[in-house]
């Protein structure tokens, strides 16, 4: 008989069950009593009436799909409201919207470091951000974990364009990164010019790129982003990517910087020219979901409050945990297996909490990932906080 | 004053400009009166009001986004039953959900050429798998295009396994792949073992990976895909890749084949892991477009129809097109320059048709794309003809 050509995948499944490391899917009904701590719709608007009424307008006015490339068919006006809605709100010049935050990053990185180019890239990005880096045609020097000086010596290295590349809220532990030391590293990267006729003509210095997915609708005067919150919104060295699909409650993703930047991406960026446009119904929600934001800003506050106080209210019950920045609350857990089962035991006292778990996690060491919702009253975070404890047992 | 990092690509900006190859968005609305030849909607259900009210119930039920990874909070039972519904009809054990087709282009890819693997990858290949094989940790050869026996004499070079991978319709000019010659090259590759204790245990031959973006809904029995059309669907050696936002109107895609290889790709494929599962409304809106499918199959026939209607009439005309396969009907133009100018004459008459230019043409030759739409009636296709050899001259 013929063997299978994927025997070898069997081998790794095998391998996979014995380490206890084995993913399997646990599709959720409609109407789950489950308390929710495990998804990132962090300002609770994916079932917000308003959200799913955008959606369910948006395809009746538009279609079930963009039907083509944004290029050919794909662009709808609903796409450039959005795209003119975000950069307004995030403070940038332009916008560019991706059908899904992974496709952003992986066109931002892309079509941001050429042949020839450096991408310094800290050890703790997200996978879209590191498949970027792979394939991009720069060269990639990955660098410690939210460490500038390191920024710093590899940009000495360049000797052409650079972009330096991070995560403004890691999605692991939810750290900030040093956002205003990265971007002082970038700019001191360039050399000015000498004036004069004769002048040497100087040297820019690096772009920086940063993905906000966990910050958009977090953090910053209303929730405005990471960018905003550093002074970096709309800086010409600056681009940022986000995702559509956390805090506005969707699916998608954009790009937002200088119009040069975006117009750019339009012609050189591959998830972009090769993937079919956007879903109207989700760039509906998104943009109903940024409506609610602009008109309740204090849910970015809220959002932020509950991450604190889960973060308090655990470690002053002696768990270990990183202290937010955002709306992420990771608890460390002293293995995959007892992640696994403390996970599980939250679940049957009705609490679904993300368990992060190699190879998810960039150190080897398993999470339990709580996300702050700002829609949580303070009864459900009692709950939620007496169900974790209890479970740990 | 400090130098732009982003001068670099003002300059690339200059030389697309000069070559006339500047690309630029065009928003639409949401009644434009044009005649679509350019969208990817081949049976006519993006906006069949069953598609988008498939969509717009989705969101008001599961809300405006799935709110995590499959892995955590993403999976609904909607996203079961898609994936359940979707095996069912183009015959394979199992499937599984992504944000998008690119993704799930990239999610094979990636999962199934581990280190130490030969990528047999067809030069005319969809940009997503060309980059699904330089994201891989395996090694690519690209062979020519639509060449079996190329593909036995890379497959000769194997020292693991091997996967072979193509497009079962070209995007571009909308020729099909020789499956059959495809499957017996993967297949002659493996060796039978001898029997018996001592016997050896015989080679494993190579895997087929499929991408069936444009075949889904339009080749073989009442749109089951073209793996079904050559008898390969179900195989033990065949995956293929589907994408939702062509003929069902959609967004998303879809991995189909044998159980253990999914669960592989749930455990494996990065682009799974760390991406936000589809939208709820994405996966309605796909799932009643499959739906209408099976009620109505002769949708895939009249799109064949309609593609080959417009191929015997334009060539009867004397212009150079690609007989289709399925819905894509590829019109050579003489220049990039001149592509533009008669896509533009016929947009001014009334009609959408693509314009593919370099750089998103494997062989440099700029063409007309136009697709065939199973709802176009008899007169739309006299008046897109009527329109094309007008504005041609
Ligand atoms: C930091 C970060 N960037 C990018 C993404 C990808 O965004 P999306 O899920 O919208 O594709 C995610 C999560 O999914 C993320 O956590
Ligand atoms: C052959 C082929 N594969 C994959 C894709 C990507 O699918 P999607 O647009 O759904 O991401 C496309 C087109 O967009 C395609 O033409």
């Amino acid at each position: 008989m013929a063997r299978s050509p994927f025997e070898w995948i069997d081998e790794q499944a095998r391998a996979r069950s014995r380490a206890g490391l084995v993913r399997t899917l646990r599709p959720r009904p409609a109407d789950s009593a489950l308390l929710d701590l495990a998804g990132n719709d962090y300002l609770g608007l994916a079932r917000h009436p308003e959200v799913t009424e955008g959606a369910a307008r948006a395809a009746r006015t538009w279609g079930g799909g963009a039907t083509g490339s944004r290029l050919v068919s794909g662009s709808t006006e609903l796409h450039a409201e959005l795209e003119r809605e975000l950069a307004g709100f995030c403070g940038f010049e332009s916008a560019l919207v991706f059908s899904s935050g992974y496709a952003a990053n992986l066109a931002a990185v892309t079509a941001l470091a050429p042949h020839g180019s450096l991408i310094v890239s800290d050890a703790g990005n997200h996978a879209s951000l590191i498949d970027g880096c792979r394939l991009a045609r720069g060269t990639t020097q990955v660098v410690a974990h939210a460490d500038p000086d390191a920024v710093r010596k590899a940009l000495d290295t360049r000797a052409g364009p650079a972009i330096v590349v991070s995560d403004t809220v890691f999605s692991v532990d939810g750290d900030a990164a040093p956002l205003t030391a990265l971007a002082a590293a970038c700019r001191d990267a360039g050399e000015a010019g000498e004036t004069g006729e004769a002048g040497k003509p100087g040297r820019p210095g690096a772009a920086l790129v940063l993905d906000d997915a966990h910050g958009l609708g977090v953090i910053g005067d209303g929730g405005r982003g990471a960018a905003w919150a550093a002074g970096l919104a709309g800086a010409p060295d600056v681009v940022t990517t986000v995702t559509l699909s956390k805090s506005l409650g969707s699916q998608g993703g954009a790009v937002l910087g200088p119009a040069h930047v975006i117009d750019h991406l339009v012609n050189a960026a591959r998830t972009f020219i090769f993937d079919t446009g956007l879903a109207p119904a989700a760039a509906g929600a998104a943009l109903a979901a940024l409506r609610l934001l602009r008109e309740e800003p204090e849910r970015a506050a809220r959002a932020r409050a509950v991450a604190t106080a889960l973060y308090e209210r655990l470690t002053a019950e002696g768990l270990e945990a990183v202290r937010p920045d955002a709306a992420v609350v990771s608890v460390r857990a002293p293995s995959p297996e007892q992640a696994l089962r403390w996970a599980a035991e939250c679940r049957a006292a009705g609490l679904a909490v993300g368990c992060f778990r190699p190879p998810s996690v960039p150190d080897g060491i398993s999470r339990l990932r709580l996300t702050a919702r700002a829609d949580l009253t303070d009864g459900q975070v009692d709950r939620a906080v007496g169900v974790i404890i209890e479970a740990r047992r």
